[in-house]
């Protein structure tokens, strides 16, 4: 199990611990768990404010799941125990019918600590999108320079909110997180959230490096996960509603959910929300919106997102054109208003993000399981396997 | 009254009304209004946290004061609102006898929304370091060396933690707040909360920093308010309790004070917080603080602070000494464990920041008053002046 807790301990840390934002390039794995918990202290970030009330329960009916057996897509069978250790995971909950059966923290997390979600936080955007379309404030038929001029020239232009929203578009950028210099690394840096390198001349802000993105081919033939999608999604989304997209997420979600703690948004050089990854939440938090998700937008019998939006998203988009993308651990499935969408038997959809982020959804099941972890690499295709395994046995342990 | 509605809206905001930090030195004047309200979209800080408790109520006995009438230092009168208004104040709240008399938000400040507090910061760090003398963690009479080693050959090596507390340590150390190359701006830049200029080689943390500030002549002969002091007395604070501020503040203000909202403290590039003036709050829960330090560091029967530590600071430091530094608007006071104390007949004390940050304490009159504003420059004596009779007044008017 990898440990951070030397890393940035001490007045002051100690220079082999220290963990500077200049440096967060370079830092050596195990930095990375600590800061997963605390990004806030390294980077800009705007409030996702809970509001006043108190936070809504969160009913208990625990029982002992560590040792709970699965198969290890790798061979033989894994408890949930080893599965946990294996895949660095910061902290678990699993809630079924509305209720914590299993709650695990882990490494540095605490209940009350926010952990970031990386791209989970796209499946947030998705949602609050997805309600602008279905409450008619964004026509997802229109092409994105209709609501933002700026992008006329860009690899978005003629693109439709819908492609966007399902990531369908055709974009010169590779979403590939070990390149060095590649276009996460270079979206990253006018994000604010890379240091920059000497003599670094490149675009300052989100928005400025979203115009240096261009189309590739035609729209619509494929899936293409691309991050920046999501900051264009958010950028229309927010010049739609005037509205940012902290205030968003505390209006539409954190308050009326009854939120146990306030979220954490990494925003850019201008006060931009970095869309794409940058949310922060705790674990019960998380957990609290794949609760909402699954009893299709509802809680304590207020609406707060259309049923219609979840129906949408669960019944997912085109899997031919998803599976052009070559997701190998996702045969049959396709991606939806930013959501991961299985087509199995429980219904179950995910927010995926980088480095072991998870919201998984199985409502067929009535199981919602909120995973936050600090893997050493983005993306683990055997963690990624063993995890998916954990995750469907449990739903098949549940709803037995 | 200055309006920053303007500033750092829209998606993307304009150029002529963005708020990057690598412009903070030159950004015009209204933009502060904005960036006092809400500095961790800036800069990087931490969470202290307000636990899980439901906010101790603030009962209310309201009375419209907007046309309270008192003498204006000036010349003639001036009403309240008048006041308000001529000090770019964003927030005023007074408590009589722990009930909330009046309470009012102006330009960008809301409720729930912290604000920074400058240099009322230092009399939250006075607070818990007087309280680690109390307890006998610290020992007052002891250098500064003693604890933290490092400072040995600094302008604080031989000073003791009781003339740190007392700001009577003789430094080279000059707070000028407008000298743009000064000491002031050289720690800034250090605490990373200012940008660095083109080929910046100084210190990259608040630590670092301080080790480049010398003595000056012999300790203890007068008052001389230097930031750094602060920042040298959390140092020590933290090596003797092994924890970060920030949880210091939650464990021993926040969270038992029954606080709204969470605070934000900002952090060096190696996480430290910056103990003399990084602290942002909401008025109500600043005004909590002052309450605790009027009922002698109880709240609802639990001793939170030892009176003998509130009993110390209001019976005030050397006023001799303090006269030495000539703050004419401050004839006869002191200063005392990072308060300023008034030696009135209402026992009044103070904590102050720059730019009109106020917290007011006058326990004769039963008066906390907490005061956050957008003072065009750092330390303007006219304004002060004007608050003060204001401040004055109220406590003759409530102590009828």
């Amino acid at each position: 199990m990898p440990d951070s807790s030397a890393w940035r301990r001490g007045f002051p840390p100690p220079p082999e611990h220290r963990i500077r934002f200049v440096d967060l390039t370079t830092l050596p794995y195990p930095a990375h768990r600590w800061l997963y918990c605390h990004w806030r202290e390294v980077v800009p970030s705007v409030r996702v404010w809970r509001g006043r009330g108190a936070p809504r329960p969160l009913p208990r009916a625990e029982r002992d799941l560590g040792g709970f057996t699965f198969d290890d897509p790798a061979g033989g069978t894994c408890t949930l125990n080893e599965a946990l250790l294996r895949s660095a995971t910061d902290g678990l909950l699993v809630l079924h019918d509305g209720k914590v059966l299993f709650e695990r923290y882990l490494g540095d997390l605490q209940p009350h600590l926010t952990h970031r979600c990386f791209s989970v936080t796209k499946s947030f955007v998705g949602l609050l999108a997805a309600t602008a379309v279905h409450d008619g404030r964004i026509d997802a038929a229109l092409p994105v320079a209709h609501y933002v001029p700026e992008l006329a020239d860009s690899g978005w232009g003629s693109a439709t909110i819908r492609q966007v929203l399902d990531m369908t578009v055709n974009l010169t950028f590779e979403e590939d997180y070990e390149d060095p210099e590649g276009d996460v690394v270079r979206s990253r840096r006018a994000a604010g959230t890379l240091p920059y390198p000497a003599g670094y001349s490149g675009p300052q802000s989100l928005y400025e490096y979203l115009l240096t993105v261009a189309q590739a081919g035609p729209h619509d033939d494929s899936f293409q996960y691309v991050t920046s999608n999501t900051h264009v999604l958010a950028w229309i989304l927010q010049r739609v509603t005037d509205t940012p997209l902290a205030t968003l997420l505390s209006e539409k979600l954190w308050q009326p959910l009854g939120a146990e703690e306030d979220g954490d948004l990494m925003v850019d050089p201008d006060g931009i929300a970095e869309a794409g990854g940058g949310l922060s939440v705790t674990l019960r938090d998380l957990a609290r919106v794949g609760e909402l998700v699954r009893c299709n937008g509802v809680v304590d019998g207020e609406e707060l997102i259309p049923k219609a939006v979840i129906q949408d998203i669960a019944d997912g988009a085109d899997r031919q054109k998803f599976a052009k993308a070559g997701y190998r651990e996702f045969d049959g499935w396709s991606y939806r208003n930013q959501w991961w969408v299985s087509h199995d038997a429980f219904g179950a959809i995910r927010g995926l993000g980088i480095f072991g982020q998870q919201l998984y959804v199985a409502p067929g099941a009535g199981l919602v399981i909120a995973r936050f972890g600090s893997q050493r690499i983005a993306v683990d295709d055997a963690l990624e396997a063993l995890l998916m395994s954990a995750f469907g046995s449990l739903a098949d342990l549940v709803a037995r």
